[in-house]
């Protein structure tokens, strides 16, 4: 059996539990190698179940087994689960509270009835999956390497007359020229003071002169994301933009440099914002540091003062420290990090900034 | 107050609620006319609220007055809820059980309290949505007309050489460049034995000569959906092809021909099903024939023979059968339909098929 199966089976025993249904499709495709769609995952002491419809079962078989058996859902899911779950004799069966509507929930209580307990059970998969394997981080250096070619792609693109979402088209465009499936998220393009919202949505607002543009961009490789930001301008640099550029550029090396296995997140989040909080313009930086990613676009750990995580070798996450003054402008320079025995890698550290 | 929000105020208050809570971003945008993004909605009887961070307060406020009430949320939306509760003496509040997940509902339901009863709701503004107003009309239609052009664009493209993630990105691109916001899902572009498999994963294949090349595209429009479908072929129409293609046009056009208000959507399918099931290929069209589109892709109605609904003037759906044939290929063909006083409007009327 897998190992990352064998981890989560440890540790629905170690909470009672008969098993756990797993219904994040990431975690799915965590769990089984196997980019899932439209299916349910059933693990249990008896045995560990794929349910999906017939379009996937013939597929699903090929590349599953023997780790897990698939099963072809034919009524509804319920149904399909009810059955199992009698001939598996489950009494305590862990779900996953954040991957469930209330009302699937609800429907799915009422087709299991009394017999079965359902539990609530919180990030199990999730957790493991911040330590990546090298599997994974081959993955996400590939989103990455496709994102950074984007990006130096698009320099020359830049020009006053172009409009935010004429560049997305093109950055778009690239990617799926050049390996990816697709931009991991919708592309950022922010010019001017639209630079200044920190999520604002790509418009078709026109570049001027000696303005900043700001693009937050990723690719998606065999499901892994990436997820770099840089700032441009469109002619020359303004004064004020060069400084607080410096300003975001230093805080952002500041907490590279910390980063190292053992460290807590909240250290290397305190020691961007320090920088940027000593030249007056602690509000000016509204968001967290930085977030984990792999097969989603933002996991655990979270790089944030509230965080209590602390690093661990091969987890990946962005550093991202920005500066947003409303009304004119905004700075912000994210790149991707692998933690390694004795420091940081910044994955996408062949780009320019 | 809009007319949507006392409608929807009317069907709290016959089920004995003093209010309701909207978690559906689609449903807001369409309670508010305005795209939201990380808000609430609270209908009350005393008052209605729109509850967002800082981030988005001030646009908020100029848009959403005086029909909302725009209340800044500063700790957690459960938080702001549970005061807003309080000062409103709420009792009885509905939810969206589809649009909250276990893990929030559970959140919500502990920081209430038990002086409030949450209820579960069931599509009250789904429901409402089927119908639409002469703007979300004019928002469809253009969204349809980009997806038109770009499905023209795309024509000469279509050679053996290119990859199906090419002609995505030239997609993408044309459609960022002639006014929509991006694509409004995946794009689909399924060549030779890929467009048997009626939900392909558009990928690196490389299209050869003589091949049915399936393209299932829908821009975005002010967030309003189109979703057409059209068989390309690279080089000459193999002959089997060319007699699946006439018997799916001919089960579209029987569907679309009988489409008035007052005809069940089980009695369109049933026309599309019978043209196909005459030729012996029933259970080579395994889907439904349609579905509603608007602030979502995938809306009410759905047009299949399991579903009791009747159309109304001013519906908009989509007609899609399709014949997949396994290791061969599959054609498809779907346009968007507005039910109009006497019949159906193809508003993707002007292309080919």
């Amino acid at each position: 059996m897998s190992n990352k199966v064998n981890q989560i089976s440890s540790l629905y025993k170690e909470k009672n539990l008969d098993g756990i249904l797993i219904t994040s499709p990431a975690n799915i495709s965590y769990l089984t190698n196997y980019l899932s769609r439209d299916s349910w995952l059933l693990l249990s002491k008896k045995g560990n179940y794929y349910l999906t419809d017939s379009r996937y079962t013939a597929e699903a078989n090929k590349y599953l087994k023997p780790v897990f058996l698939v099963k072809q859902i034919n009524g509804t899911g319920n149904e399909c689960l009810k059955k199992l779950s009698r001939q598996l004799k489950l009494k305590n069966l862990g779900f996953e509270g954040r991957h469930l509507t209330y009302a699937q929930y609800h429907r799915l209580s009422q087709s299991l009835g009394k017999t079965v307990n359902l539990v609530h059970t919180h990030n199990l998969v999730e957790d493991l999956r911040q330590v990546k394997s090298a599997d994974e981080i081959e993955k996400i250096r590939f989103a990455t390497k496709i994102t950074v070619n984007a990006l130096n792609f698009i320099r020359d693109f830049i020009q006053p007359g172009k409009s935010e979402i004429e560049i997305a088209g093109e950055l778009e465009r690239f990617i799926r020229y050049n390996g990816g499936m697709g931009s991991a998220f919708n592309i950022i393009v922010a010019s001017g003071p639209n630079s200044a919202f920190a999520h604002h949505i790509t418009s078709s607002r026109i570049i001027g002169k000696n303005e900043t543009v700001l693009i937050d961009v990723g690719a998606e490789f065999q499901g892994y994301k990436s997820d770099l930001t840089r700032v441009f301008f469109s002619g020359k640099i303004p004064f004020l933009a060069q400084r607080v550029y410096a300003i975001v550029l230093k805080a952002q090396k500041e907490a590279i440099r910390r980063i190292k296995p053992g460290v807590s997140t909240a250290k290397i989040d305190q020691a961007a914002r320090q920088i940027i909080a000593k030249n007056g313009l602690a509000k000016a930086f509204g968001h967290n540091l930085g977030h984990g990613l792999g097969l989603e676009v933002h996991e655990s750990p979270s790089i944030s003062s509230a965080s209590a995580s602390v690093l661990k070798k091969n987890m990946v996450f962005t550093i991202e420290p920005g500066i947003y003054l409303p009304g004119k402008f905004g700075i912000r320079i994210e790149d991707v990090i692998l933690v390694t025995q004795k420091g940081g890698e910044i994955l996408s550290g062949s780009l320019n900034k």
